[in-house]
């Protein structure tokens, strides 16, 4: 049976792959529902957000592939399946169907500032167990609040 | 309310917007299964198929994205939502954990050759209701079929 | 004088030429009137809609040198000089002056219509007599009709 | 009513204005001519003369955006639409149908002269009421002067 | 013994693998024959016939890859190996030595309609099979029939 | 001591360099004043701005380059320090905090303008002593009236 | 009235914003005296200065755009306009005029040292309340950091 | 003499010195091993292990220069000759000569795992010292630790 | 008639024609072995061998071309039709179908092999008569036995 | 007999012409002199002259080019031959062998010194005649400007 | 005084630098030659052969700077001045004026051939002293005999 | 065992192995000690020398890739390992410390040319056995002799 050998306690080690698995999970749906409002929103400002939306999702599909990689990395297998992702993202369901460019706006800042509050956390939860790991996490979470705010800066 | 007028009779929408939708939630799965064991494979083959499974998610992604933006472009609004994702897929459920060389190849054998097999049927339904989506399933046929090519050779 | 013989018989030469030369003339004009309204297009949505038309232009352009070239290559000489557009193209006249942004984004809604109308005929009537020109007809109704979509949805 | 306050006094601007859209409509004009020639022309310097013919165009394109922008800049309304390009182009209306590659050479090299005069002339007019649109048609006459010689140069 | 399980029938595939097999054959001795003529020509036009054959070489070199991985993929094993080209190619056999220019375009004028006359037999022998194979043809057919023409307007 | 032997005569180049330093202050401050902006907009046009602001500071820093190594060229050192631009740019003083849209847009109107005024004088300032360092503000005016007519086409 | 809502504490909020504020002007300054001196300095090291320099500029640059987006990211409206920056610098006023290459050297030693110091007690300061903020004062410290090292060495 | 400011304590500077200079011997042999089963390696598997190495030691290389030029920061002089690499190191001495697949897995799993675990301690060390030496050696671990994992997976 | 006068002696030139000659031969025929085991090799190196093949095709054909037109250079109409290939090549006729990958190794090395002792022949034949073209051979050969050794590792 | 008939009257030509062949060879002549300094200097600035002066190569070979070909258009045969340019070149004779680094710092700017005198004339001579002409002598005289100001720097 | 060591005995030295000095005269000639007939060939092959001299000058420019850096190398002093070339070089004098495309090839033919003999005379001579020179000169050798062949087919 | 076999005769694949050999011992040290310096270099030329090392790394990186190689293509396992370069380098030991920029010059003059005074024999020695491996010297040489000039012209 194939063993990696981490270099972690195994408490830390508990900690640190739930927090990847937690992430994982959030990062593949914000990819997800970043492409359905991208192909879903209309209104006059469909342009500009069909564009942004893009930069979300390749800033969530980098950071998924990297604490995916990070958890194998630690011996722990990452899972990323749809069906694992429906169940467990911070994301919240969005509505199906067409979606006006104010209504797209909002649902970003909530999916976004959902996202993060939990990414903050595991910035907190593996500063101890896992500095390697928290750097990636506080990566992540930099560029999150910055999408963060231009969707807010939107609605303003 | 939103109404994109659509070129096309409401029963030839209808053949061509379920297939549509259909290749959406099946692509979209195959990239998140192929970036499942892009993660998760491991044996003496680990490094060429991990590479491999990155083309396959580069194939799935891109024309996931085609697909939904003609849906779009014919008035039908697409779902790619990770629920529906997980409820509607051709694909199969892939197992959690560890995946040796072998098995994956296997996987991927099966899970292409289910997708091709649903494609193939929306290249024939769609000939006569819209020849432009039909050319989008045609070359989407033609980029999964060297995909499985490939996995079948290595099983050779 | 200089004969290409052409792989089509006479009668089907007759039908594909016809279609090539039309919509050599509507894509040229289209190109015109994607840049006069990237120029002349006012409003809150300005900058937006001015990098949106170049998109347009640039698909025009590409797809008005393709149907020359295959017209050329089926031993018929293309005319896609200004006045043969000026009378023959099916774009409509826009009006001179400046253009706020929400008519701009109408016009091209209107333009993209009655083009992509004709370009639908174009793609039946030559499956028969030369399904090689269908094909680059199939591909110019999937790029004008992806930009129509754009605009449409500026207007949900 | 959109009104930009030019820089310029009301006669500079009705001098500087009638060269911009002068030229506007012999760049657009002698881009349309410069693709006709370049599908059309037949011998045995076809290649040569039709790769040369897309320089051109480029040349004719590049700067029939910026002298449209300029006028938009100074407040005046651009009209490069193809009505107005064939009713007032200086090019002259070449023939339909296929060109010899001699014809074409010497097509050009009228073509380009026709144009050449009267843009020496905008150099002129504009001098004193704007050297920032005097400067953009010295460029253009060096471009297109540039491409005269060479056409010149092949019937030496 | 290796088996890839086509996705067609066997009549279908018997009608497919031959036409990818005769394609590949006449992609592969054209790419030869192209190189033959840009070695060997020699006249006035030299150096234009040298650069426009390396434009043959690489169309025929990227196409005969796609018709052999198509037949692999169909689970037919392709032959383009030097004996079997020299016995079944449709090119024909061009004599040694110097070519001068004039007839350096007469022999690919001869040898690209000999390819493209089998090419268009086989967009519609597999039209009902294989749309996936077929689309391959027209595409390869489009590509070759604009080079005919280059070659003949030479001719002009 | 150091000492460039200028081109100009004393009395030309006192003009000259008036002109130059001049120049530097209003350029450096554009790019302090089209950060500031780019950092502070809210409201839904937010994106577009803040993308548009970034063309104005390249615009701004590329020529503030070009008209201090002019200075220094002609033996005149050039001061673009923190303090000297506070004190004598045209710009204008913007007011701290965030700023909506539709202020930003009207902020920049303002800001070019004035600084535009200012580059006009100079053209033809220079005009007699330095045909050299009068062809740089031709082209610094050409391309802020460009940015100048984008930011007052938003208010059209 | 647009707001921000922070993910942090208003104390901790009060300490990053002023760190964030601080460092953003000590950047802008950065990057205005860097080039004062690339304009400025004379002597047999000119040229190796002079490109020294830039690179200088650049990361004053790229972090100055970094700390103001973080800023707002935290909803605190960031102030780098030329009189803020003049008052508040931690740069130091460098004298007017050319430069010799040692003195250059001298002053950027200086500059750069004491623009590090402070940037040293914001890493210090702000590693409770905000580790993301904290990680980019890391980064900007390795930075100048390293550039202080190359300006040292020159004297060594 | 030559003498650069640290902008540490003496006693943190030991340590931080102390763990560099450590770092950069370890990644020197690193790149040296690296390339020596780059070249020896035999076996069905050569092909994949030798392109597999180039990675880690471009990883290698990279990180030995950042940590030399942060100890020269710091101001301490790096060493990284052969001697002192070969006295020094972490890695462990591998076996001259050709080796096979299996072998140079396990080399490698053991090579990174040895000079990993080190990394770790000088990350626990530089923590309160100097957090920007340890952001370095976060970024080597993770670094480190990826190229592990895969060696760690081949062998699974 | 066309005549090259070569700088060579009739007999060196017969001496090097033929080596040329021999060597065109031998590369156009290991680019069409190669390719034809691209496509027909199987089992569980396949992806790794495929990509490798592509290695020594692109090697293959660059020569080939150096070669045919240093024979043109030195006056001798180069032959690389495909029946002139299949009568003269080293090469040696590989068998039709599937190649599992361990043959395909093997069928490799003979081939290069083959062409590699014809090519130290040439290097040796041609030092005395034409340095030029022996500085070819040297470097046809250094690519070749590189490629030979990575074949022959595999096998290791 | 070839000739262009030229845009400008007679007399214009002849001080056009006079004006572009003088700065033929003065640019020819400082691109040669350029890289013999290139070559042939030495001291502990040989790597920064050394380099420096490709700068003025490639600026002077990029000039020569542009005035010949101005040359042309205007219907004149240009003379840039080894002779022509030893005889009648601006530029003065540099000694042969090597030139210790300060020494080629003071060739530079004599040399520069002595075309720039020589294109300022120029560019006053032809303001009149061809303000096309002039512009190119505006910008040559900009760009060896700025070569003079760091060469001149370098001796501060 | 500055004295490079050089490698060589002095014979041997004498020998390679003479050669060295020889070959720099006649490239540098050749890269004026070619810019000369580049500027005034004339005729309906005037567009080729403008283009193919340009590939001339490029490969006599390169060749040039590695000679004269290859004899600085060795310690000897290049001379590349115009009046150098003027006096030594093998290319011979070309007349003044506008060339017809025909004679242009021919003096080209005859250029070209008279430095390769001159230079197989150095690979010669360069053989047993310094291999590494001659090596430099068999590379332009082969460089200038491929551009000799492709002038002399145009004739062919 | 793994064994390949050799194109050389036993006696000439020692004289030729043990040149391989040797180089690579050479030329690993070099890219050891010039980052060594590269780090360790202080003074006014600092930057300057700083960067030139660069170069000379990369070089000698390059070049030790291709030494290796070759033996391993010639069945010789090479060894470029931290021990057997600090015991076999010809490069001499280089003092631990800061080094001033004069000493760093001295240094790598001396370093270069005991490099090349057995890349010299080595040139020599592998003639007759091996030209292939020659003239892999002969580049080896060339590259490494450019850079001794550098440093001795730094030293003129």
């Amino acid at each position: 049976m194939y063993v990696v050998k981490s270099p972690l306690s195994e408490a830390d080690l508990k900690t640190v792959s739930a927090a990847l698995q937690g992430a994982l999970v959030d990062l593949v749906d914000l990819s997800l529902v970043g492409k359905q409002i991208h192909w879903n929103v209309v209104g006059p400002r469909f342009r500009s957000i069909h564009l942004q939306l893009d930069g979300v999702v390749a800033t969530a599909r980098m950071h998924s592939d990297i604490v995916a990689e990070r958890a194998a990395t630690l011996g722990v297998s990452p899972d990323g399946r749809a069906g694992t992702v429906a169940a467990q993202s911070a994301v919240g369901r969005v509505p199906e169907g067409w979606v006006n460019d104010t209504d797209a706006v909002s649902t970003l800042v909530a999916a976004l500032g959902a996202v993060i509050t939990r990414m903050r956390e595991r910035v907190e939860a593996t500063a101890e167990p896992d500095p390697v790991s928290q750097d990636i996490f506080i990566s992540i979470t930099a560029d999150l609040e910055k999408h963060h705010w231009m969707f807010q800066a939107e609605n303003g």
